[in-house]
């Protein structure tokens, strides 16, 4: 404790840094962020920017790279994305910006990329899954894990499917995204003997639509799925690296 | 007209069959029977039982023999069809009655049997989905067409359809049961180029069950079905038929 | 495949031709285009707009072009549309582009269209269900089926609708559209003796509009119909070409 | 006043008559009867069975009979209808009783009967639209209405409505009970100058089953109709006996 | 008939109008306009504005203008009213147009406007149920009945509604618009002796908003109400005039 | 901790009481009886019958009883009240049982009644509302609360609201119970100052029965109301009890 | 009366303070203030601005300042809030406006803050709760009550919840505030002995969003809670203002 | 194949084994059983008793236990659980049968029981969730997984919980299965940093009951969760086995 009040009072620790130190989180303007995150839960805090000013989010922004080297964003609009960027230009101007669709990261110089001995496959059913899949896939490389991503494989054309089934057959964990009526998470699940997490996409029009459809079936889906909720790459994201820790943490 | 009431008047035509033959229907005490419906609609009136008194549907069923030769029942309980045998035994005693589950016909023994030369394929995601696709049968049997039944080929185990796939291409029409998430008619029908008819089957427990998940995947199919109501064997089979006759007339 | 080499090889068949020629489907940037569709299914692939940016949607409708000679596009944006013809100008300047509300087909000009021996008739309760009956009668017209379209005529004027049964009646097959309450397919089937399909239009306002009154009580209907989802004009007239196809080969 | 309670005290007014008299309710053991409801209201207190023991609908049908001359009951289940009986047969002994299905009307011996001249149309599209139907005449019956019923003309064959409609037109006010889609009210209220009030039933299966298609249709209807909730004949009967006295007094 | 045809050669009569008398309705470019509403139905057909075209919804007012003397066009958005506006100016200059929020109605210069003997009272709970009770007062006015309309009586503060009883109370049919919990109509119609319908409004927010609560409440009511759908204000209008149109023939 | 083991062990207390008293908690084979509810909550546990077996509910009764000095139980089952009376008529003889529909209340003999200084009102809509409100009430009772019960005051006949509400105004929080549209609670806190839950009661039929309505009805209630679940007599007879002792402290 | 009348009459009263003291409420163009709704109900009326156009927002405003000193108005939109303030600017120039998201606050100068005796605690699970909280917080700020605010202790970080528990302890009641599945208020209630007020609020996407899971999930508590609508700060507010002035009554 | 052949001549294989062994799946009477579930899916099939008849759900065990040497059955009712038994007393008498509530298992006495070096624990909320979780907890029994049971923690008193927040984290994998609004795997997976399914339970009464609230709010939770459909206990223990399956794997 006292070498950490020192630490502030040299000026080598922040009191930010501190804060997450001593409490686990650190309250700011924008909130309290859950720095202890990864430590206690296997996966860092992300920003959800969704119905947060662009202020608040590139607050919380730099909070998180001042004391976790890292920041993962998502569903940023436009202009949250514009005020982050400009923000991060004079608060943290060497950090390195990575952006997929919505889904944002950003690194301090010194941050120390981790790395998992392990597979997380992606699969989507079309192509405007992809965003969805781009947010699950950012988080896992956030924690360092292999993806391998398969696109537009969608059983209409079940050939398309089944060309890749080897591929899918190799990774350690799979999240399959797809909208519409969502079938492909169940043809995939019964095909392969990995744990498959099924993820609905709001596409599609009419009744059930807004991925509500594929939600449904694969809620009800004769094979074996978990699921998360519609368009939820994120959570998707987090429970594959779970998976994926508690696997390559066994392979040590 | 005037032949038609003699015919009355010496008893060689009931007054119900005469009735039949003036306004297309005939009013009795169970209501009013459309005798007319296979001139008009391609298909005979079938005696829908539930909600209907045990009486009502002898009664209904009575007259849709006597003006069409035949009755085709759906969705009669133990009760109701007991009350139906016993009333036939007197009241029409030589007549032949088959049953599969809860659907029923009769035929009176002079009875012509229409044929129809065209074939359509009936299949099953699994044992559940028997008795709505039953009744699909049954329909299209009454109405002379052939049926290929080929059941219990879900998706969790691909390999069990993709046996089967010669067969049902080789189907005019297809109608296709599937309960839970209902991904069969949209795998199969990615697979054949026939017209598919999805029929939602209400089996699966918890969110999005009784059939809800397999009709809003069908209607949400990426490839192309039409559908109708959920546990509707009946309005399949009567599509499949309308389907069917009409090949068989261009066959002609 | 030598052949099909040495032709790539030499330019008369360009890779994408190749590959849909040996895989079924050509991989993009924009996703797999399922260039065997019609081979596979009686009905070639379609774009669907929806949710794909402008470049995916020219690129797409490229590859369709190219390998298949025509390109169905459905819901369209203006904007995609015009991004569209512009790619097309440069990219297949001779190519022909015709457009029904959100509905475009483009065709090579070597293209040979083909004909198909069978009437699809197109009917709809009001003026807003006009441009889901053009998505449906566009597939029909690409497949080469004969189209009668017969417009307006809901229930709330009975004589509109009586006025032209016999018109309806000449179809080998059907499609009604209607939105509200949805009654006009109702009506209509229970009259002619053809396969009719329902299509729910997302007109009205207030409890269960968007379609889903017209919806459910297709589902529920008293006659035999069966259905597609909400707007989805593209699966009725893809419904409609597949029976219309098989009564053209049945008349041959 | 005064003159009220001398009635109570020489017998010839029961305390709740005269309760009756004074608050415009009786507080009994089962709750408050309002009986004042006719004049304030138009159309008495109806006694709503369901929910309610036995013995509270026994003794709330005596109040009725006590403070107003009449009982009328809904929705009577078996074993309530035979308390009822037997409760009258002591409590009330020259009674008159009157029963269709779960509709119930008791009548005191020297109830004056009032008669309104006005006719209300009670039409069915089918046979188990009975029961609901039955309700609604009962309180138009109850008020004196005259009641002119048509049975099963439902929309499947057109000829059996279009055959009843210079019946239907001739009455005051109609009422139109339909289950299933519900398209009966539609296609009346299109061909009539009367109002129409729509009661869906709770017929069918499948999405959109227990009136719910039904409702939603008629909510959504391209004519003028308007709407009570599902299976509920009391309230279309009321609305229409309400419509029939104001005719009635315009006509004296 | 010769005549007809002869008023068409000698300009007396428009061939618009002559189909109008020939056939009941009118084939236009934006579809059929059911010029023989008023006398079959007893209210004239409205134009309803959405989902159509600016060019579309001017081209049936000058329809309905030519061949019934007025047009009453319902949700209008501010862009098809100036399109309909600067369209008269040239199509029909001496018109008369009148405007309440989304709701228009147009009369030829000699349009002879029809009178009834009869009150519909319109009362609104709050002040933003007004264009919902301003389209149904426009249906009234548009068949000349009297309309007393009284606003902002909402239960909240019970002594609003109570004042103005008495008021409510005179009119010969009763419309009642309420959004949130819609409990004005069942208030009302527990305390006078008229039909009451009931109207739902899209007000409010979060659970069971945009007038499903209110319309769920007013199916439920324990006092007797029809209802129309959630801002039903022209079917409401509609119902109230068939009712003061028997009211007033009755009278004569 | 040292004293209480030794009152283990000589018997003066029981392991179930220490377990209490140590852990906040028992653990016993029906599950965690958690004794420590009411210093920390307020309110003690009560048990939830619903889904548990009669031995699980006769077991946590003995546990509640032994820790606490008396048991509240809720939604009892015939069956499960008739193993609860039995298994306490050996277990715990000299308990006292009162019981008001599904709700029983069970005292040791010993046992202190608490007294709380404030009036907890509550009020129903109709006849079938009692159970629920005996739920709450119950609630209420055991904790020492004043109970004013007022039945049957529904606002189909408004005279009966008004007539009790300066009672209603005496209560220091008032609890009003409702079925149908559940309008109750909104006409009695736009008149009171006093803080008003409703509960919302599954009675009705058609759409949005079983509670919804009125629940939907409340949520959105022009006045300010708070809200507790479907038939929750529980809940808020619990809240209620909590504002009472908050008000009954300061009142010290 | 007189006395009333003379000081309209010299000026030293309003026309609508006369209105509002004879009346209780005062009628406008913009509809009808109910000025006397603090005495009856305990909390002051406010001004809903949702569907009202800015001039009515503004002429409310001025109506509730003229007869009751100060007028609350909540979700103003921003063009809304600039049409009130420079209405204010000229008409009540000497007016105090205080501002939070979308609730305004206007005071005369004149006008005696009420100060009550009791502590609202305002608990949020997030950032996007801040709004919601902001409308709870000025109605009781508005009534004069003492308000604890405490953002941004969601469940996901546990620890910051605890952290925060001596302090919620402290309020006399409690309003948690939370969106996605409103985990919050369950946990809160389980650890403190004060009534606790639920507001779900409308953040989260997919399945259940826009607040219906976390709505659901607090009615379905296993804890005691009563709950509000969905974002209805102002509800949650006021009731807790109830609570607050009944505990400061009896603190008197 | 040769020598497949050959064993089954000789008897040492059946006829069944054989045909499992070439095609993957057997073909009864009630089905086909996919007997290469296991070694394909990594969870070999289970028998879903619901839905079939209790002579369907024995030959399907019998065909189970033959082919794969033991068999898994789940939501069996009481009459299919005797039925099964008194055919495997003849069938198969030396097999063992194992019994938890509605799921049921029977090993061959030859059976080699499988072991997986992997714990999943499960958890619940209330004694309610019980059944639910011992059908996971079977599953992963059956696959050779260790189980660690911690039962009724709900966080209505937060202190169970944190209690065993040790023995939680212990655990390769965790279930947990909650009722009402579900909160329980919410606040654990904020504490854990292992992989957690949450399973919804049908419990509780009233609004979003049966499970909906809790599934809600599993899918909107602020933690990461995945999520199987309500009640599937099989589902989250066949997820977790397979998650499991994947860390023995990587430990060996």
């Amino acid at each position: 404790m006292r070498e950490l009040l020192e630490a502030v009072a040299d000026g080598s620790l922040s009191p930010a840094q501190a804060e997450a130190e001593l409490r686990g989180y650190v309250v700011g303007e924008a909130g309290r962020f859950d720095a202890a995150r990864d430590q206690r839960r296997g996966i860092p805090e992300a920003i959800f920017a969704e119905g947060k000013s662009a202020e608040q989010v590139a607050a919380l922004a730099e909070t998180a790279l001042e004391t976790t080297g890292r920041a993962l964003l998502t569903r940023l609009s436009d202009s949250q994305y514009d005020a982050l960027e400009s923000h991060l230009d004079t608060a943290v101007p060497d950090a390195t910006i990575d952006r997929w669709s919505g889904t944002v990261r950003v690194t301090a110089p010194d941050y120390e990329q981790p790395s998992l001995d392990a597979t997380v496959g992606i699969a989507t059913g079309g192509t405007v899954d992809g965003p969805v899949a781009d947010e699950a896939a950012a988080v896992c490389l956030d924690a360092g894990a292999t993806v391998d991503r398969v696109d537009d494989i969608g059983v209409a054309a079940l050939s398309r499917t089944l060309d890749q089934l080897e591929r899918l057959r190799e990774a350690d964990v799979l999240i399959v995204a797809a909208g519409r009526e969502g079938a492909l998470p169940t043809v995939v699940a019964g095909l392969v003997d990995t744990p498959v997490i099924g993820v609905p996409v709001s596409s599609g029009y009419g009744h059930a639509s807004d991925g509500e459809a594929a939600l449904d079936g694969m809620l009800q889906s004769c094979t074996v799925l978990s699921v998360v909720n519609i368009d939820a790459g994120f959570v998707a994201g987090s429970q594959a690296t779970l998976i994926a820790r508690a696997i390559a943490a066994a392979r040590e």
